[in-house]
């Protein structure tokens, strides 16, 4: 499956990023996690002059058997389609944000357990109508996750395409904090239990429900050595094609905005098909889900945010998205100590 | 001197204010930091529908005394003037951030140690060149500080009948975070080497030699309960002059948005001259500047950005203007669960 040719960024070039950077009327570093960003941004696109164009959020729904069979969400599953019709209708989080920052905003139909109709913003890439309980077999085969994966490449291809080359993934699934609490213990290594949270609001007796049914589901199928195999044992079908989404968007060379815990998730299982993903990726915040700082310190990520969001969707990344335009503001627009004439203290 | 009507804002309006923001599509408290935010607009705005309208940016500049005789500084006087020109042509930091954001930005001369020219965003409010060295003599005349707030009430108060209704507080002032560390001291009641930092980039012999050199200053004009007599002894005459105007920002019921070490220092004088100007604050950035988290401490105050910034200029707060934006955009234009028809988990 290792098909994505994803080229390392050239981490040589860094030395001419920081002296443009430290050239800047400013104290040395007093720019902080821009500076950080800034430098990314100029890897990613191999050049000291970086410009994000066309914002791009693809917002990935699907359903989850396990849902039916146990209570591992404080919501129904009926929540899925109906907050669909929300993100389609305008009214969503991630809507309010996305037009706020003029992000190009699809929604994709990966698995939800409704027929929708046709909608601009809705793309249907169904695989089916949510996934198989995987307390008792593999959430989807594995021609469903390859399938799931190699759709969501297109859709990215497509926007990249279309001339953007800055995207995130956001997603809504009822029950999908255990399908990414599952993978990640799975990459990690990490105990099932210190993976699991809240997720959208369970009563401290859900969560010790929650951990003891995942805690099944984990002896049953054993965590293998193959991402894949996990994927399709533990995945929503948004989840996979996140992590298809991820790997393609690296491939083009676009910029990726991790979001909050789903979509790390989906990154941890990309990072563990190709490695060299890591390499575009900006993280837009640290969740207030108990699990997500832990993936942020497997990945050694710095998260530009930390406003205690657990909202999902992609909101985060929308949300952060200025903070990595004003990094691409000042390495490009601020004036240089010599352009502006002002003593550079560090000579 | 607390000539300042500020009405302290109606707490029996958050009840109103947390069931609507309840009754958004989000599980309950997932938006975090923006909730606050949002509540705390519409406490400003005595509103549920609250409206950022002409975001203003004042940067105040002035020189210190005590850099000519003592190395409290890694840079010399001269950066002041250099800095402001720099602001005055564009090239600075807080110009790029203010650009990004739609900021009308208005540069104050409050005391620079230079005669400027005439300019488009030049204010010339200057008090004299530069303050007194405080380590023999008071850094300003009674007279000078009252100016000083006067002076910069009359600016806000210009851009208040333009049509602002939220603005930050910016300075540029070669020496002033030892003012700042001074007033912070004298304020929190905190040992004055715990309010001293670095600055702009001092090296760890020049961070002991700072601590010593204000030490001296301390002790020689020892700390006053008169907020005013603090601020003479120790200010600059940016901070004095942010101190007005934060007062008559929050007289006029607009939205501070408090910046990091300097900023915040002028704020804990402001608050002891009237504690109601909290009400109408919100804190950009939790600066790298080490003392600043203390004074964030102190005044129980949530921080926006965690960006290790410390630039100074008012950057944290323009940096951080559309964060404040999405917790407007999200409480005016999110669905209700009842307008969307998603099932409520709480109800």
């Amino acid at each position: 499956m290792n098909t994505f040719k994803i080229t390392p960024t050239n981490k040589e070039f860094i030395k001419k990023i920081t002296h443009k950077i430290n050239n800047k009327t400013k104290p040395i570093g007093s720019l902080g996690t821009l500076e950080i960003i800034a430098q990314k941004l100029c890897l990613i696109q191999d050049t000291l002059a970086p410009k994000l164009s066309k914002p791009t959020m693809l917002v990935f729904a699907a359903d989850h058997g396990i849902v039916n069979n146990y209570p591992v969400s404080s919501c129904p599953q009926e929540v899925t389609p109906q907050m669909v019709f929300n993100f389609l209708e305008g009214g969503a989080g991630i809507n309010v944000f996305c037009n706020q920052h003029g992000f190009d905003l699809s929604v994709i139909d990966a698995g939800v357990n409704f027929d929708f109709e046709n909608y601009d913003v809705l793309i249907n890439a169904k695989i089916a109508k949510g996934t198989k309980d995987y307390s008792v077999e593999p959430a989807m085969t594995k021609e469903q996750c390859e399938q799931a994966i190699k759709k969501a490449g297109e859709i990215v291809a497509d926007k990249h395409a279309k001339g953007s080359n800055v995207i995130s993934f956001g997603e809504m699934g009822i029950g999908n904090t255990s399908s990414a609490s599952l993978l990640m213990s799975a990459v990690t290594k990490q105990s099932i239990e210190t993976c699991i949270g809240k997720g959208a609001g369970l009563t401290d007796e859900g969560l010790a429900n929650k951990i003891a049914i995942l805690t099944k589901v984990q002896e049953f199928h054993g965590v293998s050595e193959n991402p894949l195999e996990n994927l399709q044992n533990f995945g929503g079908f948004e989840v996979a094609m996140m992590t298809g989404a991820m790997l393609k968007a690296a491939e083009l060379k676009m910029t990726l905005i991790i979001d909050g815990f789903i979509a790390t998730s989906s990154l941890l299982v990309a990072q563990e098909i190709n490695k060299n993903v890591l390499d575009y990726c900006l993280f837009s915040h640290v969740s207030n889900e108990q699990g997500h700082i832990k993936m942020l310190d497997f990945l050694n990520a710095t998260p530009i945010l930390h406003l205690n969001l657990r909202l999902g969707e992609g909101t985060g990344a929308a949300i952060a998205y200025p903070i990595i335009q004003s990094a691409e503001i000042f390495i490009n627009q601020m004036a240089s100590f010599e352009s502006a004439g002002v003593v550079n203290p560090a000579d």
